[in-house]
């Protein structure tokens, strides 16, 4: 389920890919639930069967395959870059706007970002599979409080926050992005993006 | 399916928010669609047939008199008392501070507030109930809003912000709550509502 695997099939990827995106819009649009393998092969223009040569394992190991591509992306897009800096205020940045962003890409006009339903639909998983997701997402929540901790050494932290409520704090207003942004508006993803930067490197630091 | 009458029936109400309650918590826990009236019954101790006498309309029915009681409680603790704080800034805080508290608190120590569902399961309710609560939704939206743009008139606003943006955020973070709060952690939850107004104000306020 791996897909950085580009140079050995490119085509069954796109596909898979695409098959992530249909399934993640229908699961948002009519619940997870509600969505059978039928309504995301319609989606896409496909057989059920075609879906199931992707995804042997049915609609809970598609779900499965969707979160941890969201984190896949995660961790391309956000934590990769992320490590590579050293100061630590650079690097809160990065993780804002890079995650901002990344929640704000958009697969077409009325798309939607699989990396939204990470969050919201772990209670369809298998405990084994949400044990893994936890951990996951776990990984990236100690990136985030450990570049605020090496803030506050520094000096740079406001008086009287703390570094867990900020860490959740910021997790929210960036996930929370995918509830209400829409392409469309007055304001660019990458505006966007600067704005809650600034208000959150504003409420942060001295 | 209104909570306000207590001095009709108190009884009644009581075991109506004990059946939301459990409810929200198994809608949360093992998701909407995979959740029976009977779970909900045995959740709680009583019949099927006793939550239908509460509920007649079934589970749909249910989840929506349960995001309209979420809906309630905002309209009661966060919306009212701001209403009556003619200072702007000090209408934020109390938005804040009050939904914040709201969202934390809790009926169990592994209690949940259905707050927190009625963002998250709108996808399976009626197209007709999602627009009554998309119709409170923005109306607490747009209150957040005037507060905002009202602190902008005055010149409170920093620079290079965007009312809208700000708004949602905000929210964002708030709602966020009640994906990682536990009530037996380090900070109560007056103090993290704390740290979440003074980062807010921090980086909204000049």
């Amino acid at each position: 389920m791996k897909l950085q695997n580009k140079a050995i099939d490119a085509n069954g990827d796109d596909r898979l890919r695409q098959i992530f995106f249909a399934a993640a819009q229908l699961f948002c649009e009519q619940g997870y639930e509600a969505t059978t393998m039928s309504d995301i092969g319609d989606a896409i223009g496909v057989t059920k069967a075609a879906i199931y040569h992707f995804v042997p394992g049915g609609k809970q190991d598609l779900l499965f395959a969707i979160i941890n591509y969201g984190m896949d992306t995660v961790d391309e897009f956000v934590i990769a870059p992320a490590r590579g800096i050293e100061d630590a205020e650079q690097r809160l940045r990065a993780i804002i706007l890079n995650h901002s962003k990344l929640v704000m890409r958009r697969s077409t006009d009325q798309g939607f970002n699989p990396v939204t339903v990470m969050v919201d639909e772990v209670a369809s998983l298998s405990p084994a599979q949400r044990r893994k997701i936890d951990l996951r997402k776990r990984a990236y929540m100690d990136l985030v409080r450990e570049t605020l901790q090496q803030l506050k050494n520094e000096g740079k932290f406001k008086d009287q926050l703390d570094v867990t409520v900020v860490a959740f704090s910021l997790i929210g207003t960036i996930i929370w992005l995918g509830h209400w942004y829409r392409p469309n508006g007055k304001l660019s993803n990458g505006q966007v993006a600067e704005i809650i930067c600034r208000m959150a490197l504003g409420g942060i630091l001295r």
